[in-house]
């Protein structure tokens, strides 16, 4: 294993360190490194809050700033925040409109946001991302995997948030969100978490896993690998299958899991278009590039969701933050 | 070789239509894929043309737009684009104020480049970037590599041609962040070029290659693996070593070459801002991602600049291109 680290020991707490040095103006550190929070916070807006296990990012201290979080709570790799992590964020960011926990389906996610809601002074409501349609259960999640659909939710629930709108209009805008996003991924390669020092899972020099999640849980089968047109056309039906037949707008996710270039990702992303055009789903708008990843695992997921006129606009408001930042 | 691709001959072709797809408020494609230009051109304004072999994404096609290129030239993987495209993109984005070439300094380049601005029938003058301090000549360059200061360069001069200044005034600038501004990288694995099929170059489980050059050429020495700590520190010694002793402000880029994470790159960076700042060197403005990669190659590079309060303004200037957005 070689990764540009002191020890495993610090590799987490030293990128944090790293990470709030070169983007000091948008974001601080909270005690103990137990979140991330914006540098400056806004009176009377309701709070988002998000954290998960490290080794996804930028998910999710890269989303801290305006138009998404107030505060992120980065657990140990593939580990969840513990819930004082949570408590501690939640009543550093809550100006007293209330807190969003945004919460990927993990089972020790789950029940730590759950503790921290429950220890929270102030009113937390919870909204829990569950896009990845590529199994119905996994590894660490009962039910379907929050993946990178997750940082769709925060922007669209983020830019609402900007507006001033309510804790229950920010938890139900977020359901929708989920609800209308669907996820799946692909590795060509396994991650090496540090503390293992060796991949996660093997895979041969011509096989790929097909539906991988972002911890490296196995997916819906190992394949032999094939084009960038075969691999999209059955992530892409897999997608569509769920969305259903209506024609529409969506916005087209293509994220790398850390270890896939930005050359492989525009193909992917060339494919996925032409096959979601095909079947009446206009691509409105795009983003590409890795935002939810999965420590070094090489390969990619899709993200659709389906968008309406409100959708749109929230995703188009200006977003600050280390990771997205756009009209402002 | 596992890549995104449906053949060697057109992922290149398939990752520009791509990328012009995704980003096509921003950006439109020159006829028969020969350059990327801005969406629109602002008349009067000397027009920037760079380029250089496919390969090394989001450099430079993701930096045209507003405050940085006006078009940019890809080559094949790891291969000069040719004089005929940089002399269509020369003669569609100039609008009458000239044409800067920003160049980097590897043979193929500098030749074709020369031989276009030969051919363009308008005022065209030459930035060539060489701050790779690894080595003074190398296995395409006579004299040193131009790496990642050619985004710093790019976006500084980038942000003064919008202010209108004329063509020898950006030509001088260029020469003068370049001359400010040091690099070196080091790869922990090879990349693989698709066309070759198996990796550039064979590295051992714990050894990495200090100095490695965009295209995997060789670079100082082959060393044992080390930590985060002493890897910058002999980084942080090549480049300070040029730089000179003077206390000053700097700009600290850390650049992966796309196979490493963000979270590496952030403790890279952690390390080298403590080692500059040891040596008064104050890290006034950073950058970390990855934005001149090296296909598939996991590992990084440290650029620094020595900033003025010039160089500081038009770095901070507005930028709105697919891979570096802010203030806009």
């Amino acid at each position: 294993m070689k990764k540009f680290m002191n020890s495993v020991e610090t590799i987490v707490p030293e990128s944090l360190d790293g990470f709030v040095a070169a983007h000091a103006g948008l974001v601080a550190l909270g005690e103990n490194r137990a979140f991330v929070r914006r540098a400056r916070l806004t009176t009377g807006k309701v709070a988002l809050v998000s954290g998960g296990g490290s080794g996804h990012e930028p998910l999710h201290a890269g989303f801290v700033g305006h138009g998404m979080l107030d505060a992120a709570c980065p657990g140990q790799v593939f580990t969840s925040p513990t819930p004082d992590q949570m408590l501690a964020a939640a009543q550093a960011v809550d100006t007293g409109a209330g807190v969003l926990f945004i919460v990927k389906n993990y089972e020790g996610d789950v029940m730590n946001f759950d503790m921290a809601r429950e220890m929270a002074p102030g009113e937390v409501a919870t909204v829990l991302t569950n896009d990845d349609v590529a199994v119905d259960s996994s590894t660490y999640s009962t039910g379907r995997r929050g993946v990178a659909g997750t940082l769709v939710v925060e922007k669209i629930v983020g830019a609402a948030a900007e507006e001033r709108r309510g804790l229950t209009a920010l938890a139900a805008l977020g359901e929708r969100v989920n609800g209308a996003t669907r996820s799946i991924g692909v590795a060509l390669t396994s991650c090496t978490v540090p503390a293992a020092g060796r991949p996660t899972f093997d895979i041969g020099p011509d096989e790929i896993e097909m539906g991988v999640g972002i911890h490296g849980e196995p997916g819906r089968r190992r394949r032999a690998m094939a084009s960038a047109d075969a691999l999209a056309g059955e992530m892409v039906g897999a997608i569509a299958a769920e969305l259903g037949e209506d024609p529409g707008e969506v916005l087209l996710v293509v994220n790398g899991f850390a270890g896939t270039p930005l050359m492989e990702l525009y193909v992917m992303y060339g494919a996925a278009r032409r096959l979601l055009e095909a079947r009446q789903l206009r691509v409105a708008r795009s983003l590409v590039g890795n935002y939810v990843t999965s420590l070094d695992m090489a390969g990619c997921s899709l993200t659709v969701t389906r968008l309406d006129r409100e959708m749109i606009a929230l995703w188009d408001a200006p977003v600050l933050t280390p990771a997205l930042r756009w009209g402002m």
